[in-house]
């Protein structure tokens, strides 16, 4: 049995998307135990309407609330008893444990799995590995897409093992193409950071390098994996993800604009319904945080109950697929 | 009359779409007079089934070809005779020509720009500013886009000067609204670069400072301009370009995948067609860089004639909305 910690509290549609997430889970994965921190009596209220197997949940009480202001180190400090510390702690203490969804604070989740949980040996930071639908059907992680704003060329060379390992246990890719986020295609581009981690990419054999990426190329499936500092992974994929879906408002708005739009967009209901499903985030999951001992997964803070269950089978996979002791192989030599 | 230069020869589509559209700037701006640099025979070809007013062209002979892969500082050294050199360095001698419009290789460009024309009074480091088409029927420009890998915070402030006086300008928009590129839409978001520029940009009297812009928000018409390093400037625009594009891709895939779907199409084909000229990066002309003593207009290396007469366009408005001047008169200062 893979034990799995869901934090209840926190997120747009918490607690509801997170336990009936947890319990979607339980329906797909015959193997998986769902702890659920936070408020007992809410948790147990919106359980009480629900079927499922008792056997495999367990509730544990955890009645303080984070507020959306309060900075990492407070929570890690002052609330103790909030449904993400709880779970860390948990996390810390019972090896049975394999890890933790949390939709809540970035920060918080970062900073309390970092400290409290630690790293992988030989892992300098953990860093954050979305991924993203691309037009070939397959998917691209992205590693960090966030975490480390200030980053070394060593540091990016270990996303691109971590994001490799991630890619093969949870993606089933076989050999993850590597790209390294730059400016242009050529090896010279780039600021010094990014010309040193190219030649480390380069010379590291654990890793299928295949050179720079320029933003454009993300989405049409040449990488299965995007290597970048933290500050431009988030412009990245935040820009990425904002210019579908302001093209997809468009659409709509020029749709019910004319009589006959709306009549031509009947017929194309089902491929737009396609489209408008390929392009929903909540299908992929969460952003999984990469180097921790344990498996973290931060999920979109507007998750709803399918995008909870695919957060759940991401950390059941990344376990399943033993991904930390792989990276630990690498990273922890010497 | 102002005085406009075309380097003819550089782009995909060159010379035809250097040329036509020269003299589709003629057409539209009656103040406006157009110097060809290129081979002159070939130039003359061109011009042979044309109709333009022969009194605002010239044609300077400039034999000398540049190739895809030659560093700018060669170009420099050894094309003297190439169509953009001998552009440059009409531009750097004759006070009475106002600006250059090249779709030829950026760093060429840049290199030869900030070498033989020279900076503005007071500017560190010239800046490339290309503008996007928004959601609201605006444009929000991206300052700077590529020019600058490594960035330190008082060449974010200028950035932001130089981007202001441009969007005044050139797109008449009187307070422009300026948004600091960021992880995040807190103060003290992002690293030091970008914490240190949002105070600077705060204090500034000169700007219209409206805070940290996330990198999803671009589209959204919320700002008329985004200063941000460039290299991060690099990727939002790309990304932003490239998942567009591959939606446009997709829609026109799927359209043709099924017969229902191309009837429903036929309602909307007049929808589509506009939204495909709203996001044809053609209408919207090239890449501006502010910050050298003329005005200099990086068009897209796949301009036709509709995107080159944008860029003189472009050029035209620059100098005559005194935009240098009114740049130097706040860097200048000291």
């Amino acid at each position: 049995m893979i034990k799995i910690i869901v934090d209840c509290f926190g997120g747009d549609k918490s607690p509801e998307a997170q336990i009936k997430g947890g319990l979607l889970a339980l329906k797909n994965i015959p193997d998986v135990f769902v702890i659920f921190t936070g408020d007992e009596k809410i948790i147990k209220d919106v359980l009480a309407g629900e079927e499922y197997d008792k056997e495999r949940i367990e509730i544990v009480h955890a009645p303080e609330v984070i507020g959306c202001d309060e900075k990492p180190t407070d929570v890690i400090r002052l609330k103790k008893e909030s449904s993400l510390m709880k779970g860390i702690m948990m996390l810390r203490r019972d090896d049975s444990i394999s890890g933790l969804v949390s939709t809540g604070s970035t920060g918080a989740i970062v900073t309390a799995a970092t400290l409290l949980i630690g790293r992988l040996r030989g892992v300098i930071r953990p860093a954050f590995c979305p991924v993203l639908p691309t037009m070939n059907g397959g998917v691209v992680g992205i590693c960090d897409s966030g975490a480390n704003v200030d980053c070394k060329a060593d540091m990016l060379e270990q996303f691109a093992i971590m994001g490799s390992e991630y890619m093969k246990s949870t993606y089933g890719v076989e050999k993850p193409r590597v790209g390294l986020l730059n400016i242009g295609a050529e090896a010279e581009k780039g600021d010094d950071l990014h010309k040193e981690a190219y030649k480390l990419l380069e010379a590291n054999e654990n890793i299928n390098f295949c050179g720079n990426m320029e933003a454009r190329e993300l989405l049409k499936g040449n990488f299965d994996l995007v290597v970048c500092d933290g500050f431009s992974g988030n412009v990245l994929i935040k820009s990425t993800e904002g210019a579908c879906l302001e093209m997809l408002k468009m659409l709509k708005k020029d749709i019910f604009s004319k009589t006959m739009y709306k009549i031509g967009a009947l017929f194309m209901k089902k491929m737009f319904d396609k489209e408008k499903e390929f392009m929903n985030y909540q299908n992929y999951g969460g952003s999984v945080l990469l180097g921790t001992c344990k498996v973290i997964v931060k999920g979109h803070g507007s998750s709803n109950e399918v995008a909870v269950a695919k957060c759940i089978e991401q950390a059941y996979k990344m376990e399943t697929g033993k991904m930390n002791e792989r990276v630990e192989a690498i990273t922890g030599r010497e």
